[in-house]
């Protein structure tokens, strides 16, 4: 139950119906999300969207930069800590696909944990900073 | 302006200071940072966070599994999106110690945010999860 | 599922049936939603809520004052960001109700999911505050 | 560093002045706190956020009902999660007034800290709710 | 429907079975709830939530400390402001198995619904925070 | 104190000092914030959001679009629930600028607490959708 309808193929606008096969070759794949279905309402932020996330999430490995995998694993994170399930569920579906192997995940859970924890010792506590990190010293 | 005070090591009992020179000598370093001071308070508490620390963050790299620059990443993701600001410095120096490079907090930074950016479209047009995600099926 | 009994009207106590028949007059329907039901299991707290929601949400427009289908968008940005979905639903209807246009719906989306997205990217950097916005210089 | 004003005693409205007097006298202080200096712009909001606070966290125990130390306990829980600093600082002051002992303090470090670790869990398992929860079965 | 499959008992590993026994043991229950058994696919990760749960929650009341129940109660905070569904639902129910009346639900429910609101008003108004809380003064 | 240093105009790339200029320009200001400064390090990331941040917030009403002050307020909404200082501080100069009266930003400060309040008050008593709200219907 959304709050603007699914954009099916066949009521897609040209530019819409365009940004569908984009993400349908990029991905190689039949399936096109409903995130992309529901934003198919707003064909110009569709375009904007979809733009970034290949801009950032599907760009080769740089030099010095990261893998898809690790990419992946931060959005996750990311998602988790925002609490957004749908997220979380296309994302760890889509790192699996990447590679992500089982201990990669147990490690992602214990990590996401355990930094919420520590964060909240933080502002229970409002843990001052410590000079050293300042980067002007 | 913290909410306890901050233990230094001349106050410290005998099983704080015994943490406290554990930290040392396991990072290589003289600092013993903010949020273990403050926890020095409560001495059952800090061995049980630092135990965790240990044990999640400083495991060498096990087969299949996330390498300790990888895993300072993920955190640094978590508490920016908790706006833990302590947690992101302390993290994001830690990060730069293990190798991380420009290139690599780059990247970090539009991975975070473009995250956030779909986190939010997802919570305002409630998309729905695709059924493709379900293990069961 | 909730965490408390759905109140009926045939069930509700006098103040409480009070409050059912006031939210019904005052939004000329015929339905109690959800929220209400539930908080009908706390009359006072049901009446301190209501009571609220009609002074900040239903107050005609004060001069220099927002009108309320602005205040509506307000409501459904925090609500967004808190991730609460029940809150995103009612909310998109009551805009939808009180003519939010689809351009301002996408315009909505826009622009909470680009505040999200940049409150990431100062949450990594840790961006200090500029001089210039303090009002006591 | 605020957003707006803060409002000192000459210079506040009559019934600004009125609720901060009630504010030292229900208080027993004379310290009239920076939150409600700033809203001595917004004297409705003052007024509305005042009584609130008084009906809320001021009520004696009631039977049955919680008493006035575990109540800051609470506020301090959900503004640690919500990282508000000046509401820790505010109501661990208010909690420490109110008798709380320092290994009241170390439990709530402990449960805050382990919540958050144990929400992000379950946001990265997507664990769905058991129907053994269920009000209706 | 979840990211990773709900360990039953028949599939369990030995000391998986063995922290779902020991679950039940404790809890003086047979229901073993599913964030257990979705974390039994990662067991050393289940052993450490498991004991930390029981040594935080589960520990008799001490001298000066919190009792059982409240403790259930900042859990319940907590896991609301982060909008956890799953951990609302069962602490809610091991509050009420441990005492909770309608009275206590309530005043949690007022006061965690309080100390959002004012915790938004410091984050609108950006509030300073008082020199009277600093704990060097 | 920043993660990054921040980049001044005589040591900025071309295209970074290009765009520091468009911000002057297009902002009719001498001052380029803190946030665009940090963002200098990253030539790309800097011309992605400004360039977005221009074509969300800058653009001239569209009709039956909002209009740019409203942007503005629902960009606050935002920053403020996300708890970005930063953000909250920037963009309530911003508003004030394009027109923001008192009586704006105290309604303002009413309805964003309001909607934490009962975003929390959902999620405590885990209020289910109505089906009112289903499109589909």
């Amino acid at each position: 139950m959304a709050t603007v309808p699914s954009i099916k193929d066949e009521d897609a606008a040209p530019d819409v119906k365009r940004t569908f096969d984009d993400i349908r070759t990029t991905r190689k794949t039949d399936q096109v999300n409903a995130i992309w279905r529901m934003l198919g309402n707003y064909p110009e932020e569709l375009d904007a969207v979809w733009t970034d996330v290949k801009r950032v999430m599907g760009a080769p490995q740089a030099e010095g930069g990261l893998d898809p995998l690790t990419r992946e694993l931060i959005y996750i994170a990311v998602s988790a800590t925002n609490q957004c399930g749908y997220c979380v569920h296309s994302h760890t579906a889509a790192a699996r696909q990447k590679g992500m192997t089982d201990r990669m995940h147990k490690e992602l859970v214990q990590i996401v944990s355990l930094a919420a924890r520590t964060n909240q010792i933080v502002a229970m506590l409002q843990v001052p900073i410590d000079p050293a990190f300042d980067l002007d010293r």
